[in-house]
């Protein structure tokens, strides 16, 4: 059924620019028109937009879905003691005292109350570094939510159990890319990337592979790079490189690849992620919240890095809300380099949406005709948004999750009136929060 | 009419330790009673918070609420030409082109479209610093709002014409405080402090009355000190001192003071201000937007100088979100130090309660017998907020305005089930609308 999106007051188009009073037709999965004034398709779902700010569907282009059972755990520990102590034992809870059936189950809750927690915040699409993805991938078609699923590969360092053998995990992963990969072009709600964990966990012979594997199903990498000081230590200390210098000469550096966090990047390393094509996915609350450093954000917007914003997962941000994690983008560069003036609300808002798209390898990111329907409608009047000055600043700096009413994805309505139409979300909290006081299946 | 909260599935009580399944009784401004199971008194209203959090409200210890009229404005300037460019222009437009009415109409417009958002995002007291106070004070009234008016007094550096000459400050702000300032042990809606903007736009003439006629009415005294690098700079050249040593020197430090930023201090600073008994208001949002650098928190903690929150204005933050606030004061310090462990969850949100409590000098800040019924209602039972390992933790990382359903300020209900009860919310918002699209009146 199309879907006309009537008389946005706001609409944020093509480049971000703002158009006033303006229709947007939906037909299939895409955009198909947008005018002033569209005539209503026969059996045409209208959709009311006067007042309205349209704007397109924030891409959290890094985060760790199975983490949205850790909110609120201890929030004093490291990278290395808070996988440890924080993230470690969940997956050794549901290696050991869970059975096949029980793991399935949770797998596909954290799915759905992550997926619910994005969707609810504006977001349209997520890339999830995870080992189960089969019942992550039925959580996301079953709540509308677009994902892709960077299977986790990792052959150091992760307690022994946890993850399988080499020859098992190239099997796995092949598998879950021949029945789950779909090219862009289709329009696939779900796709698959590989995701090596990072230098410290994955062997060259593995990151080989993971090159080969990716070119051979065109498909995406997504990575952890130079997270910590202590990571790119150790690197140095292995190999004699830094980390991306180590990564350009095994020539695992590529358009179709992203890099997670770089936090401590020196000026080489920029410039040899700028010339790979490399993109970068940013996560400055989780970076903040782990005491890991500040990244090199304003050097690399320089060099035309395309960079996109994650928020991590829930363990170390705590929230999957991409309009907090946008301000906090901006506010942390104005501050680490006292000087307000070296970035903008449209910098972190294309960070959010355009550059989300191009990690995660979508048709989406902006509102144009022939882009796919992954969009939002927000209420802009509330006190907290009152006046409106700048809608994008409005947006970056001003806006909540809650002031989402409308998402839009792949032409599909998913949630209206912040209720999300494609799942029963209280029944899913009811789930999750009896399994939680359940002493066996505890997290 | 007594209000008696009953059943709260989680109460964060005095020192903010949990207790589970309470009832609170609330008579007149207070909470008489807080036990297991509490008999309902004849007459009260009984509110159901099976399920929810009983937490503080949160006390904003730093804004200028004026500001509101100015959000998402221009977001890449620094202290001075944001000064100029943003903030004088506002004070130029209703001193040149308003009459006496539509100066006051504005003036009770920004306090109810302030305090609407501030009360929406569970805070029951603001300390705002500002000129035009009368009208801002008849807001918070209407509205139920506690408040604390800092009344700025100024004599160097602003522009001619935006305030009165000494003589004439001071006798008004003796006007004000005579006619306005209640003692806390009254209960009182609205205070008065004085408010001596900053050492580079007030003289020492000026600073000593400050301090004199603090101690001649018993209030409070809140002044911005060492916001910027440049601050430091111009009061040592000036006065061959750093900001704080100077004011020591003056005299000027107390109990009854609380000091704004105190983002660039040494050690002998913090040692000064922690000797003194003075408090400091800590910005962090603000402090990072317009570049100013991140305040030693963890070294002003380790002496135990009492730190409050405050969002400053929303031309430089641009929400009056004391949640964000508190997660991004942690993040901030977490980051700064390259140490996750250098403050948790607990700090912070004394920092927005407590601490608050004791820079506003009201009888508030945490939920017990004989304090002020300042308290807010949270649905823990959403997605963000699944599951529960650690109420503060919870309320700290997790928690968003939009999740404050119920609000209790003095022993009145302002907010229920997100609707404000005592002023029509949408009134508000279509006149602040309606003056924004008038181009003689536009801010």
């Amino acid at each position: 059924m199309p879907i006309l999106i009537k008389n946005a007051e706001y609409l944020v188009g093509k480049h971000n620019q703002i158009e006033k009073n303006i229709d947007i037709l939906i037909e299939g999965a895409f955009i198909s028109k947008i005018a002033s004034s569209i005539k209503t398709p026969v059996g045409a779902e209208i959709i009311d937009a006067k007042g309205k700010i349209v704007a397109p569907g924030f891409i959290n282009s890094h985060t760790h879905l199975y983490q949205n059972l850790l909110k609120g755990k201890d929030d004093r520990l490291s990278l290395t003691n808070w996988a440890n102590d924080v993230i470690f034992p969940l997956g050794q809870t549901i290696m050991t005292k869970l059975n096949n059936e029980e793991a399935k189950r949770i797998t596909y809750l954290w799915s759905l109350l992550a997926g619910i927690e994005a969707i609810k915040s504006g977001t349209t699409c997520v890339l999830d570094m995870d080992l189960r993805h089969i019942d992550v991938m039925r959580g996301w078609i079953d709540l509308g939510l677009r994902g892709v699923c960077a299977r986790t590969c990792v052959d150091k360092w992760v307690p022994q159990g946890l993850v399988e053998k080499p020859a098992e995990q190239y099997a796995k992963i092949e598998e879950l890319i021949k029945n789950w990969h779909q090219t862009p072009t289709d329009a696939p709600l779900v796709s698959v990337f590989l995701g090596p964990s990072a230098l410290f966990t994955c062997s060259e012979t593995l990151l080989r592979w993971v090159v080969e594997t990716a070119e051979k199903y065109d498909t995406g990498i997504q990575i952890h790079v130079s997270e910590t000081e202590w990571e790119v230590g150790h690197i140095k200390e292995e190999f004699g490189l830094r980390p991306v210098e180590y990564l350009d000469k095994l020539g695992f550096l590529s358009p179709r690849v992203s890099l997670v966090h770089c936090v401590h990047l020196n000026e080489r390393e920029i410039s040899l992620i700028a010339e790979s094509g490399a993109k970068v996915a940013h996560c400055p609350k989780s970076n903040m919240k782990l005491g890991n450093g500040t990244a090199p954000v304003i050097e690399m917007l320089k060099q035309n890095i395309p960079l996109a914003l994650g928020t991590d997962g829930a363990a170390s941000n705590d929230l999957l809300d991409m309009f907090e994690e946008m301000r906090v983008a901006a506010l942390l560069q104005k501050v680490k380099q006292e000087d307000a003036s070296v970035i903008g609300g449209e910098d972190v808002f294309k960070m959010a949406t355009a550059n989300g798209a191009a990690v995660c390898r979508t048709n989406s990111g902006h509102i144009a005709e022939g882009k796919l329907a992954d969009l939002q409608l927000i209420n802009p009047n509330q006190a907290h948004l009152t006046p409106h000055h700048d809608i994008i600043n409005t947006l970056v700096y001003c806006a909540r999750a809650n002031d989402v009413e409308t998402v839009i994805i792949n032409g599909k309505i998913v949630m209206k009136e912040r209720i999300i139409k494609t799942i029963n979300e209280n029944e899913v909290l009811r789930e999750v929060n009896a399994m939680q006081k359940c002493k066996r299946l505890q997290i």
